[in-house]
């Protein structure tokens, strides 16, 4: 089974532990983002599958997730075979998850590539998506490195982490340098951004060979890499006891010297809101997204979510209406990205089965 | 119980058996707009009634509606005793309703004073409107005209007619003779209107003596007053089988030479639609009116209606929200007079329980 970096195959690791209020009041912590058709008919995450499965044979897709969301995960994605689902016994964030999800493809594999995605990202076109990702895999098995990818900004979005590129290292591929990881900038530094040109996305998306990925570990985050003889004797409830929260970006990617970002070439969006489904889904000719039972009359640019009988919308613009769980939301677009802020004001009893 | 002009007792006759398509989702043929807390937190029915009671006492007031309506009339006003129901066989326009109507309580008394009111009007302040119909009885019951009430237009309302002031009357009590009735104006005319100040909004309120209005009646509507001999023998079933479908207003008061209009002294308001609620009904500091569990955040003029599990609205400006009956409907304030519109391009399942 095993196989020199210069022959690595390509494995997919799916993170699909996210809660999500963020489609309140669709989402639950039993039906988050993943579970919802955010991006077309069909759950995201199933649209994850989809979009890797010509590159990634579902026998090399790993998905790690919560127990609680396995069965639906299951329904979701019954292309997978059962092995694929690594459940978390406590969720730890990306780095411990990534660690654990390494460490297994690794002793299948140890030279593999592995993808990292999140299985809540709209990505537009799947054909661009792979063939990038098989021109960084060809590079990542030959090279020493963790590879992000950066999306090209198209608006001064506030919602997301960006990248700032620093010097070319692969010109002929799009592939430079991090100069730096920046936190979700303010609506003038995200038009700066924009403006200037250096910054990508930080899409969250990454490449990079298991064994270079565990040794960068064990280089630079001893709280985790300390407990990974845990998982060689098989006892993952308890390296999950013993590792802190902590991303990877945070634990590794801004500590080690061999992260590259590569520039996106395909759409990406990570769906933050009830208004990034106007850009992710499909809509008509007005604009408008209609899902489940719902009847737009002269409406413009709506999002309308008809799950607990119809839902009517006549002559609005720009709005939200959702009807789910028997709760009915409205509210213009623009304001959904603040949805948390809204529901820390609204009766203990309206946000039953949120989660932050 | 007879009693001449000169000491005539005010009645109220209370039309109230609309149907009302307008408030959709929520009004059906068995729970129309009268029976909607419109204006205040009871039906609009029950706001009339406690409106005109301190001028007119229960034993004189009636109530003319369907038979299907009459067990919820009863509990929205309780006060009223079983015999103030006059229940039509069949609705045939208000010029049948009101022959009815006068000629019962003629029967009680011959030259009482009819007030004829609609019970979905919303009408404020109270004080005023029983001042003004206390003033008109007086003239009323003595002089031989029927009295209609005329309110001052506020607005360029295309949902309402217009009467056209003729020359002075009784110039101290605001009483004019009516050059014309004028139907729904458009948008541009409906200008010209508030801007001239010579038209007034017809309100449907009439007052005049019984004997004053069926001696009218023989006069000008013959396709009624022929018919009167069959509610004397009692026969009221066949008396409306055997009138036509007519209006007061085009069966006689466009035909008489005896109509005079009052200019109102109070704020009125056929409460025609959602947006009309906006106007009708108390609002809080940002202008929003909520019904039910309803839960305004940073909205402003907003109309939400909840009757069937939660409604938010978060951020909205001039919007209608209403779920009631299973169903959602969202709108503009501003589209909600074209409901009807709407419904008509909707799936008939949709509409069900709605008659035009």
């Amino acid at each position: 089974m095993s196989s020199s970096p210069a022959e690595s195959r390509v494995w997919a690791v799916i993170l699909a532990g996210g809660v999500g209020s963020r489609f309140w009041p669709v989402s639950t912590p039993g039906r988050p983002k993943q579970l919802l058709p955010l991006a077309s008919e069909r759950p995201l995450i199933a649209d994850t599958v989809a979009r890797i499965a010509p590159l990634v044979p579902a026998e090399r897709i790993r998905v790690v997730t919560a127990p609680r969301l396995a069965g639906p995960i299951r329904e979701a994605v019954p292309e997978l075979p059962p092995e694929s689902l690594l459940l978390e016994p406590r969720a730890r964030g990306t780095a411990p998850a990534l660690a654990w999800a390494a460490h297994e493809i690794a002793r299948a594999e140890p030279g593999a590539v592995l993808v990292s995605l999140h299985a809540d990202h709209a990505i537009e076109p799947a054909e661009a998506f792979r063939g990038r990702l098989a021109e960084l895999a060809v590079l990542a098995a030959r090279e020493e490195r963790l590879f992000t990818i950066g999306a090209v900004p198209t608006r001064p979005e506030t919602g997301f982490g960006y990248i700032r590129v620093g010097e070319p290292l692969v010109p002929a591929l799009g592939v430079c340098a991090v100069a730096d990881f920046v936190e979700k900038p303010d609506r003038d530094t995200a038009r700066e951004y924009l403006r200037s040109g250096g910054y990508l996305w930080n899409t969250g998306i990454f490449l990079w060979r298991v064994d270079v990925f565990l040794s960068e570990l064990a280089d630079h985050t001893p709280e985790i890499a300390t407990r990974i003889p845990l998982l060689d004797a098989g006892r993952v409830a308890e390296f999950f006891e013993a590792v802190p929260m902590l991303s990877v970006d945070e634990g590794l990617l801004e500590r080690s010297e061999r992260v590259a970002v590569a520039e996106a070439t395909f759409g990406w969006d990570d769906v933050g809101s009830w208004d990034a489904v106007g850009r992710t889904r499909p809509t008509d000719g007005a604009g408008n997204v209609a899902v489940g039972d719902a009847h737009l009359v002269d409406a413009e640019r709506c999002i309308v979510w008809a799950e607990d009988g119809p839902v009517v919308v006549f002559g609005g613009q720009d709005l939200v209406a959702v009807r789910a769980r028997g709760i009915t939301f409205v509210a213009p677009r623009e304001r959904t990205p603040e949805l948390k802020e809204l529901l820390a004001r609204l009766p203990e009893r309206l946000r039953e089965g949120v989660e932050e």
